[in-house]
């Protein structure tokens, strides 16, 4: 591995997204969710349930000032409320409460580089004095443990989530330093790193601990390649390395505790990460650690882990991922299933497992670009991801079911995970402002960057500028995704410019048509690869024709057999109930016509598609079994994108159809 | 309603099985299951959890002689082991541990009257001895609190079980008085019924209470009958009528008791009986309170009530039974799940609940004979009922799913009720001791008989001896059930006798065909009525062809559309791993031909079908998701009857097969 080859992503302030489509899910985040989450923060929510994230801050704040410490009496347990009346000096909520906050500064300077707004910055700003007042002078900075007891801290890295807090500040504040050039979070980030590298790793007096809920692997990464200081990324590696070798580290934490012992295939740990082959586990977790593999490995050039990334990759996209982009077939433990069990009612496909993946895709495709990493990074991101929130930016999906029948669900306790409408927030915050901060940030998954290469993934319109060999280019691109496939990218260069221009090839289309002038063109791993030399004006045309493709699951996916998938792009499609009425499981799809249709949904036009098929006939007072075939009446079933579904009130939904 | 009209269950000492099929069932019970159920009662299996059951009698009967009582200091809860050492005046076990003794003497009381057994007879009568030892002067007869301390007693009647262990012990006090003259159990029965009749009732002084678990209602109707004290009647009446009534005794308890309110629904006690037109909640009390319900209609001549058996009954069979005769499709309160909600491998189909259903379909033919309830208590008896034990007798499944994928079952913690191949015994030991004191009784459900009518609902081979207006009569059966439909009954008379001989025709059967000579024919709901005069020799001789059928559930069942059950005669089929190899869900039946074919499961013939099929091929290393249809290859599937699985190793198992 030559490190020098792989690319970065677009830095976010040389990007600007103006397509419609995430134009507007952008500006919905902007102007509906980053208030509204600001809110919550700090409890301004009528109705809601308590975060208690800034008041833990102003709380923990105020004990650093007064120089009191509490004595650590124990376990607060995962989450916490007031036992009649609130203390004016206890931690309350959840165990990783502290990163919401960490998460809405991410979405904000994510938010400020693409939409300058100083008001908004002023009260980040003031966020952040809060968040660094509450910094011990060690650098500690977690308000479970500030205000608990530091006596707790590192005690249960498994269940606790004191490195994912830390996961998540470095990621608040490095994007806060790139987009405004301040660094009093960064520096807190960094006292509290270097707290806990102090503290952890194979040294005299460390602990041989590694994060419970990963995503500190991937973040000290970022601090590394933010910093220059190399430390981060050694201490990232030392946690990738350390994860699940024996003893485990979290069964001897649990003895110490007198705690019992729990599944370490949970958190990833059952053993060591380069022996790793199967997706197991927590979704989200698998997710942010192999993204932190991915980056060690390239950043170091580890083939043996960079092996595991593509080991565990392939387990995912082979036998555990959703049509939708989702992952995580399982409530129980919010996890990955076995291969190829991906029920479609009882799914899990929890929207932060989505994000995750286009996480764990982006670092792949930096490594290697290959068309079929790009192609399971947009069907997340285009489906699941965006699923999770309603179009209007006021309510979100935790789970994303591929079929529901909202009235068994409700009565079906085994579906209690399932909701049948999106919920407007939730106690524990993780899918709103994580969506959030993706979906901001949507320039980073859409291009990387290498020294002589700009690579184009996914294609937003907008535009990217760029060094390409220590010259300044900039692309200008129209879009139609993922309505149409024609795409026009023209080239900006006050001098010309000599580099490669690469752009995927969706694996959905096959006859993709690509025009691009007086250049050499080579396909590699479903890139085109447009080398030469580039001068202002020149344009660049793409063509992906968007059939309308009827997928089947491989057969051994039991919950699909006889049934399939409609795509059509980047979009994966389902029936609701809207359109079609009840008992979508009747309808059988005869392949005879499909029409596009242009539909509004929630005001906004996508394309829909309308579909020759058979409805089975229920007859009155039919009995339970009988030898009769069932009759059934031709029809058509109207398909829309599965991202938009639930917008038009509660219905039925399917993905997969008979056939 | 005349309940003059209403038959009884032939008297078990009256019939005999002799054909080879429900013989060899009977012989295994008794001679594998009988005795292995006395040594687990007793704590002498080595390596199994102990039952505690005789001992608890033991212990009370010292406390009862010694005259202590121990003062109640609280719940033990539903199941209690020694902490540290056992102590010699401690109850353990579940809380209806007392039960199982019952069900054991129960099965005993039918095995002597089929097959005398002085050894048999003698360890019964000791056991007996030791468990009246036990009874309170008072009558009282529950170890849990005599034990445990009497003033808990009638203190939680909703999730604890004296009236489900009196309904137990007077379904055992009955039998053994039928089998063998003595009254000694009977007795006692007597008191413990007149103990719970002084304190539960509508009187002054008296608890509004009723079973958290029924059995009772049609165990007091049969002490009624065997004793022709109207009092139990009447009690039966008094659990029917109150249960559901507002304000709810169970709340009211649980409010006195400091306990938590739950869904009533469970225990069928959300609203009054004679309302309920749905089938709710854990599925075996279900089962039981509908059996007593109809118990007290049929001879109460309760119009009310008997419409709501009506109404439960079409519920039932209308919307939540199994193809194989199971209900409760979900394990969540081991419960029916909502209207055509019949997930195959996540199934409960509890063995107790089909046994429950038998219970249930017989009273409602004692009241009113029609083919298509006698066909759903042969569906239940010749398939889930029996497929709960091993045909060795040696082991017992409790879940009786309709799909079983043993390495992904193992896995889902989804699916943990659901094991892939039949267990030892049970700590809970309610489906073994029920499977025999059901298929021991077999003669009760084959034949009722009214004062001029018999009536044959099952084609079991054997033999039947009743009053015909008044004169002896006895049917010699010689029947191909399960396998042919072949059926020849012989009339034994000393004289001639006028009457009806009914025979149902199963529903299943299109074209039977019965010869009879010179009698009258009339046929009602599915029973053909011969009535005349009746003379020694005289030969009935019954064809019911049993055509290979292919059933389809009602388009409602989301879980079985595009999927077919095969049926044949009585049967319900499945497809086996050991026949066909791993991935059944790959087959698709084509319809195109059906061969019968004789095969061996553990030793005994069973009739196979062999039948044209189509098996998706799964290629090497396929994608998860492809626009290729699969290719199929021709070949054969090979189906058992469903009671016959898992008996050659585990694998897998599916009774629904696409087509």
């Amino acid at each position: 591995m030559n490190s020098k080859e792989f690319s970065n992503p677009a830095e976010l302030k040389d990007t600007r997204i103006s397509d419609s489509f995430w134009r507007g899910i952008q500006e919905t985040v902007r102007t509906e969710m980053l208030p509204y989450q600001w809110a919550a923060l700090n409890d301004r929510i009528p109705g809601a349930a308590k975060s208690w994230c800034m008041r833990n801050y102003r709380v923990a704040g105020e004990m650093i000032r007064s120089g009191k410490e509490r004595h650590y009496a124990g376990d607060y347990g995962f989450y916490r409320e007031p036992e009649g009346v609130e203390q004016p000096d206890e931690f309350y909520g959840w165990v990783f409460q502290d990163s919401d906050f960490s998460k809405w500064v991410e979405a904000v300077a994510y938010s400020l580089t693409l939409h300058p707004d100083e008001k908004l910055e002023q009260t980040a700003d003031e966020a952040i004095d809060i968040v660094c007042a509450a910094q011990r002078e060690d650098g500690y900075l977690d308000t479970y443990y500030i205000l608990g007891g530091m006596d707790g801290a590192l005690t249960n890295m498994r269940d606790h989530h004191e490195m994912y807090c830390l996961g998540h500040l470095i990621e608040g504040a490095v994007a806060y330093h790139q987009a405004t050039g301040k660094d009093q979070l960064l520096r807190a980030a960094c006292r509290y790193a270097d707290w806990a590298a102090e503290r952890l790793g194979r040294g005299e007096g460390q602990k041989r601990g590694y994060p419970g809920h990963e995503i500190a692997e991937m973040a000290l990464v970022r601090l590394y390649q933010e910093t220059g200081e190399k430390k981060y990324l050694d201490f990232a590696k030392y946690f990738v390395d350390e994860r699940g070798q024996s003893p485990n580290y979290f069964d001897l934490e649990a003895e110490a505790r007198g705690a019992k012992k729990t599944d370490l295939s949970y958190n990833q740990a059952h053993i060591p990460v380069r022996e790793q082959s199967e997706a197991v586990g927590h979704a989200v977790r698998a997710m942010y650690l192999y993204a932190g593999m991915a980056d060690v490995a390239r950043l170091t050039g580890d083939e043996s882990l960079l092996d595991a990334c593509g080991r565990l990759w392939k387990s995912v996209v082979r036998e555990k991922l959703y049509i939708t982009g989702g992952v995580g077939g399982t409530h129980v433990g919010e996890a990955f299933s076995d291969p190829y069990d991906l029920p479609n009612d009882a799914a899990y496909s929890e929207t932060c497992a989505a994000i995750g993946l286009a996480f764990f895709a982006r670092r792949m495709l930096q490594i290697h670009p290959k068309a079929e990493i790009a192609d399971v990074m947009e069907m997340a991101l285009y489906n699941t991801v965006i699923a999770g929130m309603a179009m209007d930016g006021k309510s979100f999906f935790y789970v994303n079911p591929l079929e529901s029948v909202p009235e068994h669900v409700k009565k079906d306790r085994r579906l209690d995970h399932v909701k049948t409408v999106r919920q407007k927030w939730f106690g524990c915050a993780c899918c709103p402002p994580n969506i959030a901060r993706t979906t901001l940030s949507l320039g980073a998954y859409a291009w990387t960057v290498s020294e002589d290469t700009i690579y184009t993934h996914l294609y937003a319109g907008g535009e990217i500028k760029a060094k390409m060999n220590g010259k300044d280019i900039r692309l200008e691109i129209q879009s139609g995704f993922p309505w149409d496939g024609n795409v026009k990218v023209t080239v900006r260069a006050e001098e010309p410019v000599s580099g490669t221009l690469a752009f995927r090839l969706p694996g959905w289309c096959e006859n993709s048509r690509i025009e691009a002038g007086n250049v050499s063109r080579e396909e590699r791993d479903g890139y085109l690869y447009l080398s030469g030399e580039w001068t202002d004006g020149q344009e660049i045309r793409l063509s992906f024709p968007m059939k309308v493709r009827t997928v089947r699951a491989n057969p051994n996916v039991r919950a699909d057999q006889g049934k399939v998938a409609v795509r059509r792009g980047p979009l994966t499609y389902c029936a609701e109930e809207a359109d079609n009425g009840k008992g979508l499981h009747l309808w059988r799809l005869t392949g005879e016509k499909t029409e596009e249709t242009e539909m509004e949904i929630a005001g906004r036009k996508v394309v829909g598609l309308k579909m020759s098929a058979m409805k089975t006939v229920v007859p009155e007072d039919a009995p339970l079994y009988s030898e009769t075939e069932p009759e059934e009446e031709a029809g058509t079933l109207t398909m829309i994108p599965y991202y938009a579904w639930d917008n038009r009130g509660e219905g039925e939904m399917s993905v997969f159809v008979r056939v």
